[in-house]
């Protein structure tokens, strides 16, 4: 039976109940948005008892379907006042799946300074006190499967959730019970932090593959997917053997990738924090560390590389481009160790890279760090940890950062950093980053696709022509593939190759028994973007929060020098259909 | 001739122009806002170059109409995102309207890192660079009186504002030419310095009482106006015998004194830090200290006394009572020369005493500091001039400080904090916080009128009935007020006798040859608040915004045991009409 687990943080109640009808044909992104626009008050306090933390596996959680075991987090964010869902790999999303787990909601919160951590099996859900408080990520985990075994996955938060800080990510263990996998943006660890919820365990056992109405065609139709996946260059070939770091060099030539805080579009040590040597590095020194890596069972385009040190041991993961973008080229730090080692704080600590990164070169902004000086970026990272109020406004992200220090050029929108793609050079993900109800986010509408990659189609990165459009049917696609619960990289495949969106709906209908038609898909999207986008209506954000600082509009960017110059009027159509 | 002057920080420009017709019946906030409105982008940012700082002296400015020279500021706030007026007492207004000065419009911003101050004759403006950047504000006047001369009155920033921290204030001279009258609230301050702007030195010399069109009837109604104003207790008694810190034991009797970031409606100490011991202190040391003392020319109602040290010294203003408040009861301090000098270090820094107050109680909430530690509160206001980490956070005030912190009760609306009356205990001041276009703001619609002080009317503070007719109106009358450049406390008589309104538009009749009514009043009001609401929709806020933090509906508040209960749709309609 596929249950609802309802968990009060005050009354310490574990319930499972069953999926209201009303969420049919709903999981993941499209679920936790359902419940979080339910059952939470869009004005209420987001670190307050009437918030609520929602985490589902997608649509084809728990099959044999490739890439389908994501994760999402949905509540209202701290960071952007707005609603929001966050997505991770790594081993528990399929653990839920399969053990029946459509959503846990976490209500309510435990009495100020208590800690607990969810034991979770099959059919038993049951709070005690947490045994690791206090501790981060890695060493949390590390005792936690000391005490609970080695065949559990783990869902964690370290000290930057616990202080309930904006940029505060939830861990989810990969298949090394590292907490590598991070769902990370728009302060969700914050919200498990206010809780008071420490740690899930989440232990799999008597979890099987879910029942298949069609077993055959969906066999069937999941071969044509994996096929689809296996074909594409991107899926195949540029994530296994680089990472989504694939994609530095990429910006850097198309001169879209921000240096030294949006000021150029080049960065000279682009090759050194590149993925070509994240690969060649790997190679080089063996050991432990892995060129084509996936970070959940499941996974066959394998882009979480292992990156091993100089004597071959486990060093930390290959970071994503975006965060070597954020600590590297516009934080002017071309030391790729270095790199490794802040993804590996932020991991530990429990902080996404990208708003955790964005908030560095604002302190080099100020003048409080050098451009370039890695060594102390490497110490004021080690402050989130501490909790001292440099660490702590670190650890609350860019918008943060940028109000304390009082700057100016801040990229961020509403509230949450803008990533690793320019928008000047990049227009389509300027129309994404302004308006995703989500806060600055580039996977929200992926328009590097079209502009960069030429996947699905090409449109001028710098022209103001399409990117609406193009921004608009991403937004809409990739609301349906978080729903699902298919990994985004499944969307180079899915814009080039025809057949394999075919196979997504045609596993959908044999595993549900439904008789969806290529044309639901969209549907399905807009239908979740509409129930943001009146979470965030009702949470006091209208449509001209939809908008891009003012320096993108302002200053030019090299090597192109262009400005972002598509009119706030138009960005505010690009969510009304 | 009354004339417009505008700014560029940029190109140095300083031009005098012709008040646009459209501008006809509108000074000080009702000036300040419809400038803001027309002239810039509610999106933009507001420490950015297309924001715009104006300063306007009100309608009854330059003449003698008792207590009418208030100087409003306005500008987008960098504090709450939406539009901003704060208004000031001080010398400056006094002398800008005498000069006829109608509004300075300073508009773009210098080169980071170049300081300006403004020379301004009454027939010459002139930008040159600042002699007291890096200076805090008592040292900055000290050492631009001894450059330019005691019969100037000086318009400074301190270092918050050189810092752009978003509770920085602008400081307006006083009699005695101290930094003591401050535009105080939504980070004007800020944006002040990041237009590079360090100084106004405003040189009254030619400067004369402006033209009246009908001076025989403009006489005979200021003359009806003061007698109103010595006429009603408040204003001739409870203000320049006690200041307003005269409210400290009528809030703490009417358990509505907010303790220990409003934990409580009533603390113990209250007697210490009351309005009753400045008085009784100031004179039992006399020295400089000055019981009823006004701060600007004009003044009768003198609510602005001089607080002596033991050895008769000046040792500080008397604090308002908002600033005893957030300093006092609510942080557990009951020193009331701890106070005096915290408020001093806020006039010689150059914040908002409400703003940074309620920080300082979230500290005290985060465990940072301890309740009532009051040398350390002391230490950690220094930081806010060392521009520490800390001290930053300080000074950006409560609602950045709760979220650097972690903080679920915050009491703050639009990121603004809630100022000296619990809302739970005194409803009316709730409607106001929740609803003003400000951000919380006790002045926009001062409801501790009828809720406590039986003034304009008896309105149970407890109870519901009432209270969003009462907000909405008294917002639209201090829309008004805030217009003509009368010192708010004159309402404690408009209120009452009903010949202080009359005389107020007689004075506006006869200084411009108008026939305005009763009736236009709250049209004006009207006007005002609209183009305001506009603003704040077009900056991307609407009305789902207006709302209390959750805390106030989930908790009582002893000794009533009173919980917020006007619910958020019923607030949504008190700036309706």
């Amino acid at each position: 039976m596929i249950k609802i687990l309802r968990v009060n943080m005050k009354t310490k109640a574990c319930d499972f109940q069953d999926v209201p009808a009303e969420y049919d044909g709903l999981g993941g992104r499209g679920l936790t948005s359902a419940i979080v626009g339910k059952e939470v008050r869009p004005t209420c306090t987001p670190l307050g008892p009437h918030n609520k933390l929602v985490i589902a596996p997608g649509l084809l959680g728990g099959t044999n379907c490739a890439n389908s075991n994501r994760v999402s987090v949905g509540c209202k964010s701290p960071l952007t006042g707005g609603i929001k869902e966050a997505n991770s790999g790594g081993q528990p999303g399929g653990h839920l799946a399969k053990m029946g787990i459509h959503a846990i909601i976490i209500e309510d919160i435990a009495p100020e300074g208590e800690w607990y951590q969810l034991e979770l099996t099959k059919d038993t859900a049951k709070l005690v006190p947490s045994t690791v408080a206090g501790l981060n990520n890695y060493d949390a985990v590390a005792k936690l499967v000391q005490q609970y075994g080695e065949k559990n996955s783990y869902i964690t938060i370290g000290r930057a959730g616990e202080f309930r800080l904006t940029a505060a990510s939830i861990a989810f263990t990969d298949r090394e019970l590292r907490p590598t996998r991070h769902a990370g943006r728009g302060g969700v660890g914050a919200v498990m932090g206010s809780k008071g919820l420490k740690a899930i365990i989440v232990n799999p056992e008597g979890g099987e593959n879910l029942p298949l109405v069609d077993k055959e065609a969906f066999t069937a139709a999941a071969k044509r997917f994996s096929k689809a996946l296996l074909e594409h260059p991107v899926c195949s070939q540029g994530l296994p053997n680089y990472g989504t770091a694939v994609l530095v060099n990429i910006l850097h030539e198309a001169g879209g990738l921000p240096t030294h805080n949006f000021s150029a579009g080049r960065f000279e040590g682009h090759d050194e924090v590149s993925g070509e040597t994240l690969n060649r590095l790997t190679k080089e020194r063996g050991g432990e560390g892995v060129v084509a890596h996936g970070c959940m069972t499941g996974c066959i385009m394998r882009c979480s590389g292992i990156f091993p040190d100089k004597n071959g041991k486990f060093m930390g993961k290959w970071p994503e481009y975006e965060t070597l973008w954020a600590f590297g080229p516009n934080s002017g730090i071309n030391d790729i160790e270095m790199i490794v080692r802040y993804d590996y704080q932020c991991d530990d600590y429990g902080v996404d890279t990208i708003d955790v990164g964005a908030a560095i070169c604002l302190f080099m902004d100020a003048g409080v760090l050098k451009y370039g000086d890695a060594e102390g970026c490497f110490k004021l990272m080690e402050e989130i940890s501490k909790g001292s109020a440099i660490g702590r406004v670190l650890g609350c992200g860019a918008a943060t950062t940028g109000k304390v220090y009082g700057r100016r050029r801040v990229a961020e929108v509403k509230g949450q950093a803008i990533p690793a793609y320019d928008p000047r050079a990049v227009k389509g993900q300027g129309v994404t980053y302004a308006t995703t109800t989500m806060g600055a986010d580039h996977t929200a509408g992926y328009a590097v696709t079209a502009n960069i990659l030429s996947v699905g189609g090409t449109i001028d990165p710098l022209g103001k022509g399409g990117q609406i459009d193009l921004s608009r049917n991403l937004q809409i696609a990739t609301a349906a593939v978080d729903t699902v619960g298919l990994c985004l990289f499944v969307a180079f495949a899915v814009l080039d190759i025809p057949d394999a969106l075919v196979a997504i709906v045609d596993m959908l209908n044999a595993r549900y028994g439904l008789k969806l038609t290529l044309d639901d898909v969209p549907a399905l999207g807009k239908s979740v973007l509409e129930t943001e986008i009146k979470f965030n209506r009702e949470a006091g954000i209208n449509e001209f929060a939809d908008r891009l600082p003012d320096f993108f509009y302002d200053e030019e960017l090299p090597p192109h020098n262009v400005k972002y110059d598509i009119p706030e009027e138009e960005l505010r159509t690009a969510l009304t259909w």
